[in-house]
C-alpha cells in the first residue's frame, strides 16, 4: 500500500519479527497484583526470544512471569504512519541461572540507555507475536 | 541535569503531567485473562483524565478496566537520553455514558492516526504518576 492509501495492514509473524528487531526501544507489560505495569526497555533478540536487563523490582520481583507482554512500536507523526507490534510470552529470570543456554544468554551485550546496574536479566519466550502497520491520512492536505 | 552527566532523575507528579501531555503518542496496559497486553494510542488530556478513542474491543471487550496503565515515553537514540512516565488508574467505558461530564468528552477532540472507525471512548482517571528522566552516557566519547 501506498503512504496516504490511509490502510491497516495485518502483518505475518516474520514481518513482526522483523521489525520488532528493528526497534531500538521497546516496552515489557507486566501484571503486579492486577495492575498492569509498563517498562521501556533496550532489548535483544535471541531467536524467538527477547533479552532485557534492569533493575527494576517492580517488573522481576513482585510479577508473575508466567504471563508478559512486549510491545514496539514506530510512528511518523508527520506523515500520520505507524507500525505496532505485540509479543505474549513466558518470562524468565535467567539472571543466576546455570544452564548451558543460559550462561549464553548472560554475555550476550544488551546495552539499556539508563545509568545504573542492570544487575538482573529477563529473557521473554515468544509464544504469540501480531503486528499492524498503517499509512495515515496525510493532514496537509 | 546538564547532558553527559549519566544520571536518573526522579520527576515529581507536576513533571510528569507535563511530559505525558507533550507525548503525542501513548500506550494502554491492561489486563485480559491474566495476560497483560499493551496498545499505542493517541491520546488528549483533560484535567487528571486520559481520553483515549478505539475500536479494539481487547482493549475494553474482555478486559477489566478497574486496573489499566498508560505509559509515555521519549528517546534520543544518538544522546542515549530519555524519560518515562507512568500512570496507574482505573479505567471507565464512557463511549455510551449520558452523564454531563461524559457528554462533554465525548465532544473532546481526539484525533487517532490509525485508520478506521474509532466508535469507544475510554476515560482513564489517573491515580498514582510517577516519571523518570536520564541523561545518557555519550557513546560517541
Amino acid at each position: 500500500m501506498e503512504s496516504g492509501s490511509n490502510a491497516l495492514e495485518v502483518l505475518d509473524e516474520s514481518e513482526s519479527l522483523a521489525l520488532r528487531g528493528a526497534a531500538e526501544v521497546g516496552r515489557v507489560g507486566v501484571v503486579v497484583d492486577g495492575q498492569p505495569l509498563i517498562f521501556p526497555v533496550n532489548h535483544v533478540l535471541e531467536g524467538r526470544s527477547i533479552i532485557v536487563r534492569t533493575d527494576s523490582s517492580r517488573m522481576l520481583g513482585g510479577a508473575s512471569l508466567a504471563k508478559v507482554a512486549f510491545e514496539a512500536d514506530g510512528f511518523d507523526a508527520r506523515a500520520r504512519s505507524g507500525w505496532t507490534v505485540l509479543a505474549q510470552g513466558i518470562g524468565n529470570d535467567v539472571t543466576d541461572a546455570l544452564d548451558a543456554a543460559s550462561e549464553r544468554l548472560q554475555a550476550v551485550p544488551v546495552a539499556p540507555w539508563a545509568p545504573g546496574p542492570k544487575p538482573r536479566l529477563l529473557r521473554i519466550d515468544v509464544r504469540t507475536i501480531t503486528g499492524r502497520r498503517f499509512a495515515g491520512e496525510r493532514s496537509d492536505t
